[in-house]
């Protein structure tokens, strides 16, 4: 299969100041073979596809290092309440009535929301892992896979699911499935059973994805309990010696960032999150500039309550430039990078996060001229990540597949998932 | 003309909890005159115009307390620079080559996206308030008018002018239009100018439109050059003891927010901007928990980058539960209280703000079954402001006059807007 997708307006190659004015791109089966300026493109009878770009940009795929994709079934069911209750009276309860097929079809419609908002890869950490691996499979977008593991629910039995589901799953889908390891987080694996999943992690070469030091009250606890900060504990039993993809990392004691940059962890920000739980802002600028890997997460929808990766860019600048009283922090090619290259080297994977010739053709079209956020151009870029959100993402191609054109999804049926997720959102409400 | 906007899902009176069901709004010229449950409906054969609210909800349009229509011209054009350069090297040196047209179809793309995004009216503190004001008539949304005065530039002659425009334009457009006068900052205009400013509001019974405590650089300046802070000072010179909306209010000093409640001086908060360009987050709880009156604006688009309110709002409720610690704080209902009861406060706007019998006929209508934030429907309004943006208005409704219907526009050309913004913001780029 040969696409050519011809008359882009510009392409962004996910390098700073990298842009092709009036270019093509040209894909072959799920590679990207060429980009070059108009002038160059061949003639279009050699394609099986052909794509107008005028009036759009190029970008690479977005990339969402950290979400629970089956929570969009509790969406609007639990805000503005303390930490404590949101997650003992509304989160967990709702989540223990779940069946596997709710969190089928919650996942379905973060997938629906990812594509259109322009997310062609995300790490998901949660529950009936073999569904949510079908349901990528199916729907065309690329994830990296992990059951959450929570030592109390879980257990043994469950760290050898974890570990068969990683086995079965990683490089399906033509690759487009790579398979994790979550242990949830340092306060809820004990130090034996994190010294496990490191040994599944080591033995079939699997990133670990963990919450750490998202709340201050993890970070107290932990120099409480265990003597020090949650990065000092992860680092002193070993886990960081493998390759580890840490969400949050808001509340962080001295020592810790160096800990973090000295053992290339890479970090998950997830900003809606931290900021509507209260948990804190990241120090993502301290991060980058101690040479931390620093990604973006949406976070599940419980806490955000979206999972629009524009608009958590976006937010991800600004809460910088607030907290460091300095505008130019984490400019809008700081971004594309964290949501492009960043997130691609967070979960270890080739070809993923650049527009260039050989890369994997995980390529989105933007339309820049039908809203008014698109007006003036005077920056492309800058009108997409500080005015614009995902609803104007037009076109999105993963491994050489179009997911969807003009908006329109191709490779799932939206208005059954709608129906599902209505449907099941509220008989699980109402039995909680 | 009678309007009748049946099957609404939800309506939303814009007071806390106040939800009615399945219900219709009946609008009698420019006033609504009816809301009550679709049992009640009259026949639609007594209608001029019926709508079907199916699928939507209504809600009272939002205020946009604070925003410089005109400089949707430099969307993009200046981002993540130092304050001092951003202003002194890319905003001024723009805004001096802009002519009145320019600023007239800048203004006019403001005025296109905040009617797409449920915005029903805007206090705008710029320069050519007369073209302004016939496009607000033209346009059909509602307006609170100033020109914008900084002593140095508009001195007296300035002065002069914008009284007289405030009195030409207060009431215009059948009460559309109301008029303010907005000296620019305490830094910017002198005691004796601000005294004259106030002595203009006081005969022409005008609202003050200022600047106020906006950066830290500004509060200590005020401190070593005036011996107090910016609210201390307009206190002590008597401003306070006139109508005053005062926009930012970031950087505040202890007997600061004590001061701004007990004259009721308003407060326009506007978050995107303050965070963008690294001002700070402004202590809305406490100003809220002191008896303050504060609404929500967007600032211009150069500081923003877009106009949208909801999204604003959004950020309003993060940034004090991130900032005070408190996922509770700034919860849904307070921040619709914000966007129109205060609004309409600040704005000294009766019958505005609430959808009531007998308020005026500003009403949105939100739709929640096209776009993927809108599932589940645990909750719309939360849906509304922590999941969605302002594409998902559907209708708008201003003084009983249909502005914008399935998101088209009705009063004004919007692809001609599109091309003079487009022209003459690269006019102006090239000549600076």
């Amino acid at each position: 299969m040969r696409i050519l997708i011809k008359n882009i307006n510009e392409i962004y190659s996910g390098k700073r100041d990298e842009i092709f004015k009036n270019a093509y791109i040209e894909i072959t089966d799920s590679h990207i073979s060429e980009i070059n300026t108009m002038a160059e493109c061949p003639k279009e009878d050699i394609y099986d596809r052909v794509i107008d770009g005028r009036g759009k940009i190029a970008l690479p795929g977005f990339i969402n290092t950290h979400t629970h994709a089956g929570m969009t079934l509790m969406r609007g069911y639990a805000d503005d309440l303390p930490l404590e209750n949101w997650l003992h009276e509304k989160i967990w309860p709702f989540e223990a009535e779940l069946k596997k097929e709710d969190i089928y079809w919650g996942s379905a419609l973060s997938i629906v929301e990812m594509i259109k908002t322009g997310t062609t890869l995300f790490a998901d950490m949660y529950f009936e892992m073999d569904r949510v691996a079908e349901l990528v499979s199916k729907s065309g977008i690329r994830a990296a896979l992990a059951e959450g593991l929570i030592e109390e629910n879980d257990g043994e039995e469950g760290l050898k699911r974890s570990c068969e589901f990683a086995e079965t799953w990683q490089g399906a889908a033509n690759g487009r499935i790579t398979t994790l390891i979550a242990p949830h987080a340092p306060y809820s694996c004990s130090t034996e059973y994190l010294n496990k999943v490191k040994k599944c992690a080591d033995e079939k070469n699997l990133t670990i994805h963990i919450h750490v030091s998202e709340t201050k009250t993890e970070l107290e606890n932990s120099i409480r309990e265990k003597g020090m900060s949650p990065v000092k504990y992860l680092n002193e039993i070993g886990l960081f010696d493998s390759s580890v993809l840490a969400a949050h990392c808001v509340n962080l004691e001295e020592g810790d960032i160096e800990i973090l940059a000295k053992k290339n962890v890479s970090v998950a920000h997830n900003p809606s999150s931290n900021t509507k739980l209260a948990s804190g802002i990241a120090p993502v600028t301290n991060l980058i500039n101690a040479g931390v890997n620093v990604a973006i997460g949406t976070d599940g929808v419980s806490s955000n309550n979206n999972l629009d990766i524009i608009e958590e860019a976006r937010l991800a600048s600004y809460l910088q430039k607030v907290s460091t009283s300095d505008p130019t922090a984490v400019d809008i090619w700081d971004l594309l990078k964290m949501l492009t290259v960043n997130g691609a080297k967070a979960l270890n994977l080739k070809k993923l996060g650049l527009l260039n010739e050989g890369s994997a053709a995980d390529v989105i079209l933007v339309d820049v001229k039908k809203d008014t956020v698109s007006y003036p151009h005077h920056n492309n870029l800058s009108n997409l990540f500080y005015a614009s959100h995902g609803n104007l993402v037009d076109t999105v191609i993963v491994d050489g597949e179009i997911l969807m054109e003009k908006r329109i999804i191709k490779t799932l049926d939206v208005e059954r998932i709608y129906h599902e997720v209505e449907k099941r959102s509220s008989w699980v409400a109402d039995k909680v």
